[in-house]
């Protein structure tokens, strides 16, 4: 494979982080002998790929670089020769994730859009279209590296590896990130005089960390981010509400945990305070959007050709960072330290050998090279054990269209109570994506032709919408 | 180990089960050389023991035998060269469970008094006390087994053998015996005639049924008793509210769940029906202690010299047939295939090799020989996993009397919903169950102290007890 | 399937061993509703079949049975509905045995008919031939259970199974048959009140044995077979020379060996004895083909209708015995306690979870439920991960036909000393089985052309036999 | 623990290897604050001791250094606050390793000083002696590393690690260096643009190797040294005759094997050549020896003040050197790519989750984290678990001085063959080594008294020494 003239092709490119992808390559321009950006849109999103594709164009050219930023709505053309393929779609756009929340919010239960009832909705949609991407990626470019950010990041990226057999697949994430600064901050030593350990799965793994004459320090970072006497807020992600940990739950730990395991930990105040949210009309999903109307009313300023400050409300800040830099490990073999999702094969002793964790990696030429994590204390390790077992049925029923599949998944998520509310959720999500569930078009019918109540407690909770 | 004339002490002699414990020795007077049998109690059970104690007298001597049956509160000296000694002993009597149950419900949270909030505290209660009588027995009947069957069966069958030390130990449940009874029926086919593999950890395990053609009938029987036709009650357990499982889940599962699975999969309508018990006062714990009144009003009938019919009542039915049909088996070498706890070794792939899980085995005079099972079907093995590290992290709370690991416990139980939540339940049952919490005193203490909203809160429930 | 009228059919129908078999089928005639027995042999081994068969039809006719029995050299019709297929061909018949031992042993190198180099080609002959069968079988009889006695039967009954899909298989020894009674024997107990557990691969096993008190044996096994004063002959295989084995390693062992350890354990005294053999020109082989020539003459008379004597000299006594216990096991859903090769699936915890493996398991009429066994201790645990590596290679080497396996086989087998002398021999048999290899025979070919000393050794070798 | 002044204590200071030790702290001068080496030794060191502590006077004043060097033979003081421990010694000094050597080859069977016969004696009188080193430092320092380099390598860190609880003990072995070299000379390709990942155990490890444009190289560096058209030496290692691998095998397995792999791979050659060596007398042992004495004829030139080219004869070249890089990087969190012992901890997934590995890591301040490596492909695997149980059977032995696990361990390494040789030689090497076995004392004594043909074997075999 040359590297010389690297071709880069982002799916899903209308998306408003790419600026700060672009943003991403400039600042490693001395890295990434680019020749070509591809942004790949669809006729769904053209408006914004043109707005944000000229935004791009405007980057690179003050940045003074020749590289053509092409736009298009072809995706198996993209796809040719290209050297690394990022992904960053949405399907359905925020309206989907707008429904991924409200709908479970509407009886009390959490829509989380990762590992949620949102997120397993958002896996439904988004692993066939993986499946897609790869199978022309197999024609197109079988050497091509696989960047995935795209949500659920861990189950995207495992019916990447393990169902799609892409190989090559990193998936990314910038929880971590966030974390280790937090670390740093608290330890006042700098980021990279410590030594960081995640390990678990996407927006569900936990951290160690010591300091550079080898002493752990994670029992003190819980002391000063989670103890007692703590009173301000440490939280770096704008997307989850800081509620605060049980401090003596995370000492008897030991590990760090990171925000989303709120979800888990301190279930009842995410949930009341998501419920408050969705009562305000004030849902995550509906403020992104809001966000992303301001944001594309930037990027329309012909002047603008710099990341916007707004950006960074979007929650996804940093995402892009890493994948820029998860593409300049791999070609320059940089054997950078990150946290990504890769293949298991033993790395965390008590999960699946063959399933897709998130882990402290070495980034090289190759890959990602994972420490050695071994066993999870057993606490922790419970919880991640079902996790996986829920992401596995999730991801099963997104490939095999199984309504039973998908009714387990349902069934097995902690943040899902038990089966009748989930069945409920289940079959109203399925009615209120149906455009975008083909694998499910049977069942959906047979939803419409005999539960006129789920078709009118959508329609009508939709319409307020 | 002569085993010619045996001594058979029992722990919580006092038990409303007594009786039927009396009576499953006397079906099986041809296979059992008894000739001591030692009812043990504690001061607050003596009148009990006495009322029951009679009864196993006359019961004993209307079957015309010469057994010498012992009434003690001295278990120190009553375990002498004991044989078997089997467990069904309750720290606190129906007083605690009544806590464990209403203290949760009060919050709108299920206090299930195995795996939930309250056989936590079950657990908390038990353990020690546990591992108090496998002191004694080292000393004073090194080579007897331990029959167990106090709930939590499980959790208590592990930390006997796991972390006290007594190999010899055989935990014992109803719950298969029911769901066998139903395939057979169901199937039409005698029982002896299916093949039966059971896994998974007391009060949640999943099980497999094969005819004697070596037809898997599993799915059959998913059918039968599950399917969308179904109008009776197939519920063969007095103590479980047969809310309806969803037959697609089961169907994806290809297991039968067992009565409990219910909690977990149909978490909402069990709660709402438990909430409807305690606004009724109707608890199951409330109603299990007016059938002991009743029971124990019956018992002292001097005339009575039988098992009465209101004992099947109790829920347990056919706990103490298990706990005889294992002595008999280990007596006699009989190989019986039973449905036990015991230690994995490997038995199911996916759990800890050394923890305890509840399996299908032949009974022979070494003890259980597990039939191996394999890996868990993925939707099965994440509860499962959950489940068996929070049983570990309610065993080492139980041990060490660490808070943070009883806070841990609370916050991964499946059952109980997430930090705050978790941290009130636990306080107010800390509080609630003082005295027979000795290891906890120093965190009491504090909670009196500091907490008096805690305080209040539970002396004013209790109250309308 | 309907088992009303079994058909059994007999794959090397032509064996000497055959009456063995049909007298097992006779002793069980009231558990074993048989209408047709098929004797399948090849083209060469016409006249034995017609011999054994005419014996057969004999043996049936003077226990007064209206079993038809049928004689065919045409497999793919005599499969045809079959419920049972049993397979005990010898490819290349008792001459490539003599092969299989005499080239290794002019090395000074132990053929080992089952294991060692012996063994290894065995299992390249006969493995394609077992897939051909299983192809057969797919089409004529899908349903119906493959009992393998064909050695090397661990690696057959692997390759059946895991690579030819073929999981209604179970193989099958004799071997822990006579391990059975001579402890039963020297503990004078009834075989039937012990209790034993095999476990290992197929002729490289260990046992452990309780009495029906439940005390282990195994230790006073050991002593009185193997211990210091022990003089006389406990070995009941007539296949095995009986060197002594080592007490004290027995002792720290803690587990009961097969006699097939000896090779391993006291490989030396082995290799010695067997040169002393090829040196008179009476290795095994040649002593097994020189029985075989006086049993065929034995049952060419007309008068002979039951099994000779002289057939428990020939070394797999008791294994069609095995054969026809596993048959009726399976129709009686008899769940008899049976050692069989059977899937792993977690039985050994060390082993593949994949492979197979030989273990104590009850014999259903879904086939072998093994007992768990767990973790061995590790001076068994290693010898037998290594010889299951060796298997594995084995037959990855006896389906693809790839040299570098056949020879990484041949280097890891512990009975074969290093690189050199292994090519040696593996050039060697290659050219000398050539017929019978269709799978390598291009790098055949290659030898032939280019190493004339190894064309030149091997048929001056065999000129001599 | 501060790490301003540090400690460095040597056992076996005495050692030839000491000038190169020297030499490597003044390489990293800049990287290790040292302010006192203390060189330990025994009383029959002692004349080694000086002589060679003068010389790494000389060597450091050369230098221009101010650290102290101490020479003591008083180990428990010198330990006092020590960081660092490295541990260079040899019980019975070389005259022990002849022994080791000549014994097993006068019997024809290699006697190999690190996993053959003579290996398994080292052990047996090394591992007490680590035993007591590390019960010292209990008390003296307790936070030091103990940086192991005494031979056999891997199973004095296991026991270390595992058996005397010492957490921070590395491992080290000059024989991947060697490795790394000849692929970057084959490759041309400078050694730090590629990524090597080793794993396996001490002196039986695999290695595979990458490029920095991320492709693997390993199977074009097997062809480059192991292929057929291969005429030169390719061999780094001065202790290990260079007999040519089977290039097929190689390729089949698709690892480089590392040099120690010939006693395996090619075990027919290696024996033959020992055997020549040992006729000659000139097995490596003795070589060793006569270098060693003119080693110490160079140390003693009062002007010799830098590390002689002699040294680099001595088997052992890179050695210390590795050992100073650890002790750099731990001192310096300097996360070098380094191929070490420790504890595996599930970094190869089919070896005892708490054994001890060797593989490549990053030497970090908290000591080694290594990559993770998951499964071996099975060739490999089952060598490398077969050789593991040995090392814990050797070590059992050593540590309980029990006879029966030490003709286990006898009994099952690949190096002796089987039973017979396996106890003459143990019981021969018992007495050859009695003075410093007193965990065996009973057994020798046993030895002495009844086998006067092993006493007198050895003692001649010894005389003509």
């Amino acid at each position: 494979m040359s590297k010389e003239a690297l071709k880069i092709v982002t799916i899903g490119g209308g998306s408003s982080y790419t600026p700060e992808l672009i943003e991403g390559y400039i600042l490693r321009k001395d890295e990434l002998p680019i020749k070509e950006i591809w942004l790949v849109d669809i006729e769904a999103g053209k408006e914004k790929l043109e707005i944000v594709g000229a935004m791009a164009k405007r980057q690179v050219e003050a940045a003074g670089l020749d590289w053509e930023v092409h736009l298009t709505l072809d995706r198996f053309n993209a796809l040719k020769d290209a050297d690394f393929v990022t992904t960053q779609f949405r399907v359905g756009l925020l309206n989907a994730r707008i429904k991924d929340e409200r709908i479970p919010l509407s009886h009390g239960v959490l829509g989380q859009e990762t590992n949620g009832a949102g997120g397993m909705f958002k896996a439904f949609r988004t692993i066939p279209i993986i499946g897609q991407i790869i199978a022309d990626m197999k024609v197109q470019c079988p050497d091509a590296w696989l960047i995935n950010f795209t949500n659920p990041a861990g189950m995207v990226t495992e019916a990447a590896i393990k169902h799609f057999g892409w190989k090559k697949t990193i998936g990314l994430c910038n929880v971590p990130i966030g974390h280790r600064k937090v670390a740093a901050e608290k330890l006042a030593i700098p980021e990279e005089e410590l030594l960081f350990k995640f390990a678990g799965i996407n927006h569900f793994h936990w951290h160690r960390v010591w300091d550079d004459k080898g002493a752990e320090r994670t029992d003190e970072v819980i002391d000063m981010v989670y103890g007692p006497q703590k009173t301000e807020d440490e939280n770096h992600l704008k997307n989850i509400h800081s509620a605060q940990f049980h401090y003596e739950q995370l000492k008897d730990l030991g590990l760090l945990p990171c925000g989303y395991h709120r979800y888990y930990y301190i279930e009842d105040e995410m949930l009341k305070h998501s419920i408050e949210e969705f009562e305000k009309g004030e849902t995550r999903a509906q403020v992104v959007k809001a966000t992303e109307t301001r944001l594309f009313e930037l990027y329309k300023d012909p002047a603008l050709n710099y990341k916007p400050e707004e950006l960074s409300q979007r929650g996804g800040t940093h995402y892009s960072d890493a994948a820029c830099e998860v593409i300049a490990s791999i070609q320059n073999d940089k054997r950078t330290d990150m946290v990504v999702s890769t293949a298991n094969n033993g790395t965390i002793q008590d999960m699946p050998y063959d399933c897709v964790v998130e882990v402290s990696a070495l980034i090289t030429a190759h890959g990602a090279e994972p420490y050695n994590w071994g066993e999870m204390p057993s606490a922790a390790r419970g919880l991640l054990q079902g996790m996986k077992a829920m992401e596995e049925t999730v991801i099963r029923a997104a490939i095999t269209g199984s309504y039973g599949a998908a009714l387990q998944a349902f069934t097995i998520n902690p943040l899902v109570p038990g089966g009748t509310t989930a069945k409920t959720l289940l079959d109203e999500l399925l009615y209120a994506h149906k455009e975008h569930l083909p694998q499910f078009a049977e069942k959906i019918a047979e939803i419409e032709a005999n539960q006129p109540e789920t078709v009118a407690y959508v329609d009508e909770l939709m319409k307020s919408n």
